[in-house]
């Protein structure tokens, strides 16, 4: 039995983590980039961008296309029900296209000029063209699983659909959040888990669907997947308070100046002391300013937030939330017998999507 | 033997067509209000505003939701194939689905701030909203044709997402023909084709697909689909410009205002005649004017240009277009055999279409 040790424990094995990543880019990339030769122009230059395989002026580049977690998990559920990866590519090619979608639309609709060092695609094609593009990739990613995806297609289609469903209310409550005065830890919970957690649930889950696994192994590989998006969310969200901008690629304090309720801000105001109340009162005095007067904020203002954030416990308890997720991401797929590689593999990932960047 | 006879002579049975419409919708609004409240809040609130269910303010409401064509055609296509109606109804709600998603996204890229005579959901709810709630009915139209279109659900929706990305492709061509100069009438029947036909094609066979008809039985409904969708955007064209407000609920000229490259002027540009040699002048100059020049036109100004076209004969040609598709597709259907009702439904939908609001 393979216990998930805590990970403060845990080197991480960033060789295992490059080698399987580069090897789900391998086997994935040729596939996602006659996908999206399908799309007609100039839909296809647009998503190119995108994806970074070419620059603003259309001239070839091998721009940073983002780590492509989400298909070597693909892949590797594939191999993790005893079929070979290239079982796991036409389900690996849809959640990637997916996820794309939702990067387009969700940059139009957060205003974000940036994504991995580059200007946004609404920011060099018009929104338009970020809208229509992450349409298309949406449909794309249903037309290649269903036309490619073999006999257990349909069954990997409907768990992607409603992924997919997740992932956009997910997103639509985080929206909402920003305008609220406060929201609460299950909450924002729960909203992760499904802004992040459903589709990860099925890149992780949908090789082996694909491979024709039985529903006991597909669940675990969900639940593993699940509390992976958990854990890289509670990553992501220390990052968006504490992230350094030349790594991150965003802005100082950039959730605090959205004023996002994520996960270190809503644990903070729930604890019960001091800083806690100091912080809950300068939040709701926050909510009830225009978006004018808050950006007028300075740095000093930002970082007082951050500060008491901390000191109230926030930070603190979404690196144990990671770590948690992370042990609850292992055990949930101790009970599945698969290769040791393949085992290894797994741990790898989750080890890398909680040290990250850090 | 039953040959279209062309669509002047027919005198259009409304009463058929009512009572097809309202069967249609009569079978797939609970099924599509179920889809719908799947929705987290706040969507499931700006889905049920933009389908006319609620008012603005979240009150009960029976706006106008539209014709409901596709459903209507879905349903009708399953009993075409033998089965019944029922069998056709997750089709229906699928492709309805689809079509409003394209209808939220499409009227916030065309900035259209009145559809049906209501405010559009951009402009009630915002952009973002406009643009999460058409990504959830999209993932709710898979969603639902996989879990509840039965053993044939997986052809259904494979046809139906390769039906969206045509569609998807065809707006993004139609919205680049606005910053062209001039294009060709092949170049825009093809787009059109994607755009319109697409989707009615797909909405012309999913019940009979889903009803396990043969791909002979698919192919010909299918390309009676097609060319009711043509049919029916050559008269979308006409109302484009010639079209009273007071019922297309838009602006006078309203494609003229934006350089819709539409089949009427691209027809007209086409002609040999004076008429056609002025109005190619006039919309070369056009096309080097700023969009807040243009804007500042006066009704006299759009008034000419229609006259032109309408000279050069890009009014008569259109006109002339929409009778050979209707005719082509009732050709399309009459080797099938089908009970006389449904035939006849069919025909009277064609006649629908052709003679609407005109």
């Amino acid at each position: 039995m393979n216990r998930g040790a805590p990970v403060k424990s845990t080197a991480p094995d960033t060789t295992a983590v490059r080698e399987l990543l580069e090897e789900g880019r391998a086997l994935t990339t040729p596939a996602l980039r006659a996908a999206v030769d399908r799309l007609a122009p100039p839909m296809d230059t647009v998503a190119a961008y995108h994806f970074g395989w070419i620059d603003a002026d259309g001239r070839p580049a091998e721009a940073d296309g983002g780590k492509a977690v989400r298909p070597a998990l693909a892949v590797l559920s594939a191999e993790a029900a005893g079929a070979t990866p290239a079982v796991g590519v036409p389900g690996a090619v849809a959640v990637e296209l997916v996820h794309n979608f939702s990067l387009l639309h969700d940059d139009l609709m957060d205003g974000d000029e940036q994504r991995r060092h580059r200007d946004t695609v609404w920011k060099v094609h018009g929104p338009a063209h970020a809208i229509l593009v992450g349409d298309a990739l949406f449909a794309l990613a249903g037309e290649i699983l269903l036309t490619e995806g073999g006999e257990h297609a349909a069954r990997a289609a409907r768990r992607l659909a409603s992924a997919t469903r997740r992932l956009i209310d997910g997103q639509a409550r985080d929206i909402s959040f920003e305008h609220r005065e406060m929201v609460g830890v299950e909450e924002c919970l729960r909203m992760e888990g499904d802004k992040t957690g459903a589709l990860l649930a099925c890149a992780a889950s949908i090789g082996a669907v694909l491979g024709g696994a039985d529903d006991r192994t597909a669940d675990a590989l969900e639940a593993y997947g699940h509390d992976l998006g958990l854990a890289f969310q509670a990553v992501d969200d220390l990052l968006g308070i504490w992230g350094d901008p030349r790594s991150t690629g965003k802005q100082t304090w950039s959730d605090l100046r959205r004023r996002k309720k994520s996960l270190p801000v809503v644990a903070a105001v729930a604890a019960d002391n001091a800083a806690a109340r100091r912080l809950t009162a300068l939040l709701t005095a926050d909510a009830k300013k225009s978006p004018a007067e808050f950006q007028d904020f300075d740095e000093a203002e930002f970082a007082e937030r951050a500060g008491l954030i901390e000191e109230a416990g926030g930070r603190e308890w979404t690196e144990a939330e990671a770590r948690r997720r992370h042990v609850a991401a292992l055990a949930a797929i101790e009970d599945l017998s698969m290769p040791d590689r393949v085992r290894e593999r797994f741990r790898a990932l989750a080890d890398f999507v909680v040290i990250r960047e850090r």
